[in-house]
């Protein structure tokens, strides 16, 4: 058996990826809030932990993988959170999606326990944590994550270092602040050229024969002509990036006009009932102004 | 020798799409407003008009590559317009992008002479239209698209029918829809990201590792960073597009919010002196805001 | 009884227009496309035209009270328009909200019969329609608008005038802009202040304490809480006013950023329904997006 | 000689409303980051306090007025920060612009030490500050606001209760969100005409003329007009609280999608070196962008 990982937030993602790591051999204990989620491990060999503290305790590596800002307050600064148990000499990996402020409030929390720490969100769907497949920006000292890459490995088929320690958590809000815009310009484009009597499979198809093809388009694309609106990344998520996007860009000084317009968007679908639908299910809110509806 | 073809317009695109034709050995008649454009033509065997009306003169096809709905309403319906000369039995056309109004009052002006008429904008570069690799987006009768698929497949590599008359033209509307947004999302990704300290290069890469990944992303990022905004397709006509699109969404009752936020960010750009540079220039006005320059 | 005019266009505010002209004791011809319309006015003396033209025929002044661009097009420059019965000699004054491109086509039909023209759009309310006190923008020749003066003072309390010919339309569209942009604030003040708790009148009465306190707020606002959305002024034509606006802003190269964002609100007004209530209804699209409802 | 007030931040309004409560003959202790401007109060009869705390100690009454909630957590809640020295049975006022949050935890730590405390930002200008003219908006307890009703008269001409803690505070975010519009509104308006050809002064009039006019527009329409752009109210602090204001529509789940495009035009201001200069100066991006200048 490999070394003692602690994990911390089993949601969609943070499921997927802890299984990795059992099914990789390593000894993993998990802590969940809601107890039950951490209990679905049980048969992959997990341990579980009453707290995130105990779920670090004795741990060479803890990963956490929460909801947003609030989730890694509570989690990991908190009381009982990560950082009490945090060993020193230990590594501590944030794989949420997060702002600048609070990954560089946890450096500073994990340094003063002796830890060192990366952050390191990941991007890619719920299938690609299944299979190992997602793509890690990392923030932090490099030579921390030579020491962590063996881990790593499992769970991403891509690691992308990102530079100093914060890095990782600006170059993934880069990346959604692209995903959030590309499937609201779908959704735009879509709507308009169907409500003008244009098939979407043929604006589809379009977008696909030219240089703007990418494989988000193909997918979102399709799971909105056939109304498949289950959730990979739900509505509530980008809209809760896109926030914290636009208080970093604040803070940074950068006016972001368009981004601003995509938040907004967001914000109307979220409001109208669809933030736990997956973010693609934006163009409801267009379709509804507009009049019609996309399908096959 | 092959049948006769009347070519008006010789712009970036026009000019190219013009030598593929002379080069596949069609007879073809060229008209430019700047005549200087037309005798560059001359070596290549073209014969030139010294009017729109007198290019369509005694053409079996008659092909139209204008700047906008302006440049059509006069070089098309004006005097000594194309309609002025155009044969009964010939087939019209219109690889602009124009709005669903101007080619409905083309394919009717067209129609009353005895001829046809397709609306067939063009997707693709320079290269593209020099190396005969366009896409053509086709609105009008499947019929008539069938009589002129062999003059088509000079200058395209994928014809897509998209419908009836006009469709071809909303097609490419949803097109370049996409593509004005791309460019906005990926200007306004590299400067906050730079801003915050990454490096531009390690963006770009993110985005192509992941499902977001479209080649336009890796082929306009690459010219934004190594500076090199020379003109593809111009700030200018992409606003021209855009405002195309918002006119056409308010007769479809089709709120667009996002494309309404892109278009003042490309006004913007065309207002500061970027009208004539290629149109991912726009991230120059997001840069200046932020005060960053995107570098290697 | 005084000169002989005639009325063309007979909504809202054209039917009140011509009824105080009528009650200064004009001989008036009237033409509307609705004929019942222009029956209402039999008892005050009208007279009935068939066409525009034969409502222009024999007018010493004439005046056009229209939707749209598109109305005009058709009942002034087309067909049985006005232009084809306009006196030489005589004086058109258009007071519906039009873009300066129309305003310019029309000064150019106008001049060529030897007739002379003034833009004169409105502002006000219907009862202000009523009581003869409308604001008028008039663009044109001074000395024309001193000819003319004796009339416009029946339907005005305030003429001012912009300038040379154009200028009268694009005052009356700066302070349309302005209009569309106070009552989009309220509502998202409104709504964002009671969905935190606050009493919709506490807020109101706060605006008007200020120095951003302005008529329309107290009027608008006490509207919004009575939920009195009965048409003073419709969302469709302010959304028609907003495309104009945005078009004219397009033609002058000056980006209008916060202005795009308000056409969209409306847009969306619009399209859920609420093209013919009250403009102040917009808040009703904001309302729903929040789950709040204002009332007293 | 009236009672003990503690008085923290000296800022543009602050330092006038010291000024007054020292001239209506209460005994104040001031405390300012920078000394220098608390001794300009010396020859008013202030004390200074070293530290935040320092100046709530002994005082009946505590008003801060700080520049945003980053200085309120820094000079109430922090090290040495007034907390620290509130007597129990005191009443703390903070008339800062902030948000939800942060009145909500200057709350709870004001009660734990036994105080009572007040939201209450004002409205107004400098001058309004100087003549004791300003209108608080109060949130708390009516009997504490009923307690210090004395005090804060002398610095105001109009007190609106506007309900529970916290009220005040969403009540002020309301008010500048109407603010921050009117002057966007404003220059748009103005660059808008002016591009076309129409002069400022004449626009001004026109809105001045009608149901839309408010002081404000008359009051910073000439300050655009004259090209004075002394501060009394900055841009950096107008875009602090449309930053304040979208953060608290995130929380609240009500999209604002207007006010998030008029954030971005504040930002272009501040970004463009224009912070400190009065936020009427936003102008001067529309003017840049559209390359006009507007001027009498």
């Amino acid at each position: 058996m490999k070394g003692k990982i602690g994990f911390v937030g089993l949601g969609i993602m943070g499921m997927e990826m802890a299984s990795c790591l059992l099914k990789a051999d390593y000894e993993v204990t998990v802590y969940n809030r809601t107890r039950s989620k951490a209990e679905e491990l049980l048969s992959l060999g997990a341990k579980i932990a009453d707290t995130p503290s105990m779920a670090a305790k004795g741990s060479e590596v803890v990963i956490t993988m929460l909801a947003d800002p609030g989730a890694v307050d509570e989690a990991v600064l908190g009381r009982d959170g990560v950082i009490g148990g945090l060993e020193s000499g230990a590594i501590l990996i944030d794989c949420s999606t997060v702002d600048p402020v609070t990954s560089s409030k946890t450096l500073a929390a994990a340094t003063e326990t002796g830890a060192r720490f990366l952050d390191s969100p990941v991007a890619g769907s719920k299938d690609d944590a299944a299979n190992g497949n997602l793509i890690l920006m990392v923030g932090g000292d490099k030579e921390t994550l030579d020491d962590v890459r063996e881990v790593l490995d499992v769970i991403s088929s891509k690691i992308i270092y990102a530079g100093p320690s914060g890095s990782g958590t600006m170059l993934k809000l880069c990346f959604n602040l692209m995903v959030s815009h590309m499937i609201a310009a779908l959704g735009e484009a879509l709507v308009f050229g169907v409500k003008s009597g244009l098939k979407p499979e043929l604006i589809l198809d379009t977008i696909m024969a030219g240089r703007i093809a990418a494989p988000v388009y193909e997918w979102k694309g399709n799971c909105i002509i056939d109304r498949d609106f289950s959730t990979k990344f739900s509505t509530k998520l980008i809209h809760k990036d896109l926030n914290l996007i636009l208080s970093a860009a604040y803070s940074l000084d950068t006016p972001l006009p368009v981004t601003a317009a995509v938040k907004e968007l967001y914000a109307l679908a979220k409001a109208r009932g669809l933030g736990e639908e997956d973010f693609c299910s934006v163009v409801k809110v267009l379709e509804e102004s507009a009049g019609v509806k996309i399908a096959r």
